[in-house]
């Protein structure tokens, strides 16, 4: 597999240089990984802070910006940050309103946030945390007590953001994130596995012609393999497999995301059957996003996540957001 | 080869079917395949329309909206779209003040857009043609006469679409057009091959371990094959090949631009070492844009993409564009 890297030890430290140079509305702290909005602290604003394996990109740092994310910490490919990296980002972010840390569910992000918001607090620091655990497919996979954090995590990051940079209080924007976690639920599926820098081989094998259900974003078993399957069906798998678990009595959002070597083509093409599966069973769709916003490196497959709404979580979804990876509005 | 397809036939509908869900601010009309800006045709406003074979999201659809392409008309994939496709989008977006067509330089688009234009000037619209040459790879390729056009359409869209938004006169847009083709020039390589849904195999056999220099965004094929080099090696060859051809004497854009497979985690390393290549040899770069912009469907990879400017250019491009796949400004 042929990669556009200088060597398997590099990868990170050469993408945050590369970032700095891109985005010079972020101070990316390539020493420290820490990636925070040029304007932090904010005054009067919760600071929301987020942070995980990289290899997921644009998350985390890529929804670091005004509307959502006021720092990133992104760790190795596949691999937790430490807990020093999720204090410095909370202490550059917190403007004496507190910190709100989003955590997907992965054991080492869950115990490091938990580290980190200790040694946060003992530094007089607010802190509250929510956990993203929205993957249906399995429970207790690889590297997971519990649900797996995916794709969800876009929709807590933006709208749990809107909420901070309107200048809610602790209390309400860690409610909203929770509102969000509670009526948000995703399936992915894997067409061809991911291959790490440090490994250089796939990470699991999968014969061309056929597919993993309920695949993980690390690549992590799903719930079961079957001959490749046309987009209508997969469609139809992955929205069954959501409102089995949730059915919405509400609209709701709805996240198309590629796992990162789809084209955009068919992830449109896909987003059409998607829709038709949601139609036919009543599942009104107030918003769509199609595109790659938590991928798998150079995973082949897809990921549909649907988010419960209100009018108010709808109001903040709409809210104006600019980050480098998701951008809309004023 | 996996595809989230339901079959090679349908991709191309499927996708406008997809497109049309995600974004009701614009018209796609998927029978006639042509997409509009929805506010289309604006008053005093030139039309800006684009097209080309599909594969390449999210160029050009994805360009569709204010301050970019009025219209874009999508081909099969890696296919020119017909005059019809043409005329009926420069009718739906002509409000009497002309229509500018932006057109990459491969033979089946050239000969299509010369035709609709000759069309859409019998039925009276008043319509300048564009072509856009900038890759610096080859000349006389598979499919091209002369230069291929790739990375440069989208400074041309953006550039010209500003222009044309603020109410410039058809020959003012087309002017500025030629000058950001005049001034930008590209280089991509290949690290794995491009499959196409209707051969299912890839186009072209490159082995694991081995890249192409100088690529074409349908696989054709470049300047020669390599034993794979580190993204510094790949950085300075691209970088060497642009400025061998056009020595910037004014500040850049630059695009670094992904083929769709590679990820965006190794764009922003790579990204790293073309700042670092421009900023050994002495070229000052104003704005740095990174991501999947020029797609070759699966295709391992990445281009670069230069594109000198004045103080004018570079305040068109920082103009506002709100567009499914580029958007900034209010």
């Amino acid at each position: 597999m042929n990669m556009l890297i200088n060597a398997a030890g590099t990868v990170v430290a050469d993408a945050l240089r590369g970032m700095a140079a891109a985005h010079p509305e972020l101070v990316v702290d390539a020493e420290n990984r820490v990636i925070v909005r040029r304007d932090a602290p904010v005054a009067g604003k919760v600071g929301l802070v987020s942070g995980g394996g990289s290899g997921h990109e644009p998350l985390h740092g890529g929804f670091v910006g005004p509307g959502m994310l006021d720092a990133a910490c992104p760790g190795e490919v596949f691999t937790s940050p430490v807990p020093d990296q999720m204090v410095r980002a909370a202490a550059a972010v917190d403007s004496g309103s507190g910190v709100l840390f989003v955590v997907k569910n992965y054991t080492g992000d869950v115990l490091n946030f938990a580290m980190a918001a200790e040694l946060a607090e003992e530094e007089g620091l607010r802190v509250a945390s929510v956990l993203v655990d929205d993957d249906v497919a399995v429970t207790d996979s690889l590297f997971t007590a519990g649900r797996r954090g995916t794709g969800a995590t876009l929709f807590v990051e933006k709208i749990a953001g809107a909420a901070a940079e309107e200048g809610a209080p602790l209390e309400r924007v860690e409610a909203v994130a929770r509102q969000v976690v509670t009526g948000t639920r995703s399936f992915g599926v894997a067409l061809a596995p991911v291959t790490t820098p440090a490994k250089g081989t796939p990470t699991f094998e999968l014969p061309a012609g056929e597919l993993e259900l309920g695949i993980g974003i690390h690549g992590e078993p799903g719930r079961e393999r079957r001959p490749m399957m046309t987009s209508h069906e997969i469609a139809d798998v992955a929205v069954d497999a959501i409102l089995a678990d949730l059915r919405p009595d509400a609209p709701v959002l709805a996240l198309v995301n590629g796992m990162g070597a789809t084209p955009l083509l068919e992830l449109y093409g896909f987003n059409a059957e998607v829709q038709r599966a949601l139609a036919g069973r009543g599942v009104a769709v107030a918003r769509t996003l199609v595109g790659n916003y938590v991928t798998s490196l150079d995973m082949a497959g897809c990921s549909v996540t649907l988010c419960q709404i209100d009018e108010e979580l709808l109001r903040l979804w709409d809210a104006p957001v600019q980050t480098p990876g998701l951008r809309w509005g004023r």
